[in-house]
């Protein structure tokens, strides 16, 4: 991870390097607020990957990368308000800092300074450029509904499941990496080979996140194990147990999901998992988008060697115990 | 107006043939809700007739037409949820008809399909459409934060204020009227008068509207007279009152403000106006910025015919009962 934290820190310094106008105070205060909350920049990282991919320097494509970075905070900051979440990386959210409206506004400025930063990019690539954004961005706000909408569900199979995490964040590792790609030239079969590695990774990614939640040692999870079980989160895994599931085990669960005691629910629920192999399941697919990223990746025409940082993202990605 | 209703109609045709997906139903149905609530279509509107100005046609231009169209309503479907406003052209606003979360989503959804519909432009013509776009879009989210931001201070000038609805509304309309002569290839230098006349025209309507809000024929007026009195809005009354009141004005003027008998609050703070030439001074400063607007557009190098639209529509704005 050495090499790639060189990607980073150039994203952290020139993401300060952006200058806002003091005024409105209440306006972009909060837009430098919560772009130095931090984050693991991935995302502009994987643009500026996939611009190296095909030999183009990142300097070449850091306002794209910098606009990824934006709207991805634009889509934290009205998720924020809308899970009515408090904190974000254990920072105050803006809304619980300042107020709802604050957050409506500031996210929306975010998403148009993104555009904006897209913007900079050669006339001849523009078109090509904003085309994969604004599919990406609808996509995105298309998750986002699918996922509040599930909440209210209790007939979503997995498929829509899976559906709905492509939308909601794995579409934009995808551009992100397409990105890169479109400002250095590489071919459309290209493109779309490192679209579907990012899009892959980002499912394989969100699936392990899942599993996680459950089966994550304690003592290096950050959070509490099982939050999603006492939250009746509709996960890959409570998906795949009720698919699974005989009449009785369904009544069950369904008992679990009322009870009041939460190392009794989380422990039961984890029995009646283990019970019906949901785990492996869910790593098994996992596993099947992780090498299905890796098929994408070794499509592309370029020499092995030139993919290696991509490959240790991805594991990097990957590569929390499961 | 007749021949402007043709172009209005064409707006009205054109957006209702834009195709939305069907689900998430909850993302595309306030979305074709609020689309379908009406209005006067007056941005769009221009930029047909600053196209037009410049000898070309409509169909050039429509999809930044219905860009701007959308963008103004997904600010009134944000702004709906930070005024907490019920209404909307007097049917239920998105955030009450479905709720705060679909509204926020609604809103981003429709500021990307702006996005996207003004990327459907020559790639010749891309770059100065975006980024006539996104300054103005910028303008647009720090007015309504002046606005919020003014609700909570004593000392908000004159100046002040024309600057607020100057970027909250009237940049809008310069930028509709100067995207449709960008696209029709116009100079430079008449790309800036039909700017300057859309915005000069914005900053007078709006004006206008304050004034309206006391001194309009409650016969004729769709709401209640003094409404802004009533709920110690900051007006351009207001604030040219304050500007001329003596010491003990200005405390009458306070003591006003917590009048609990709505009509005596009303009635006595109109007295005040009238005392102080409120109205007078307002309507100068609104025919100034008229005077303005017109003399922007006699700059214009086209045959003065060609303009005739364009001050059919302005007169329109301007013409309702002082």
């Amino acid at each position: 991870m050495t090499e790639l934290k060189a990607y980073t820190h150039y994203v952290e310094d020139e993401l300060r390097k952006l200058n806002f106008p003091d005024v409105p105070l209440d306006l972009y205060e909060p837009l430098r607020y919560f772009l130095a909350l931090g984050g693991k920049r991935i995302r502009p990282t994987l643009t500026l990957l996939g611009a190296e991919l095909f030999e183009t320097n990142k300097e070449e494509v850091i306002s794209q990368a910098l606009a990824i970075e934006i709207f991805h905070n634009f889509t934290l900051v009205h998720d924020d308000i809308m899970d009515d979440a408090p904190l974000r990386r254990n920072q105050t959210s803006v809304h619980e800092k300042w107020n709802e409206n604050v957050g409506i506004l500031t996210g929306d400025i975010m998403l148009i300074k993104a555009f904006q930063l897209l913007s900079e990019v050669d006339n001849e690539r523009l078109p090509l450029v904003l085309e994969l954004f604004n599919k990406t961005a609808i996509e995105v706000c298309e998750g986002q509904q699918h996922d509040m909408d599930f909440e209210m569900r209790n007939d979503v199979s997995i498929h829509e499941y899976i559906e709905m995490i492509r939308l909601k964040t794995s579409v934009l590792l995808g551009c992100a990496l397409k990105m890169g790609a479109i400002i250095a030239g590489a071919s459309e079969k290209d493109q779309n080979a490192i679209y579907a590695f990012g899009q892959h990774v980002g499912i394989a990614f969100q699936i392990q996140d899942d599993i996680l939640d459950l089966y994550a040692d304690p003592e290096k999870f950050g959070k509490q194990v099982g939050g999603d079980v006492i939250a009746n989160k509709k996960t890959i895994l409570h998906l795949t147990a009720i698919s699974k599931a005989t009449k009785e085990q369904m009544e069950f669960s369904k008992q679990l999901q009322n009870e009041n005691n939460i190392e009794l629910k989380v422990s039961r629920t984890k029995e009646l998992f283990d019970h019906l192999g949901v785990k492996e399941d869910c790593k098994e697919r996992m596993q099947m988008h992780y090498t299905q990223a890796k098929q994408a990746l070794a499509k592309i025409d370029v020499p092995d060697d030139r993919k290696k940082h991509l490959l240790e993202l991805a594991s990097f990605l990957m590569d929390r115990d499961l």
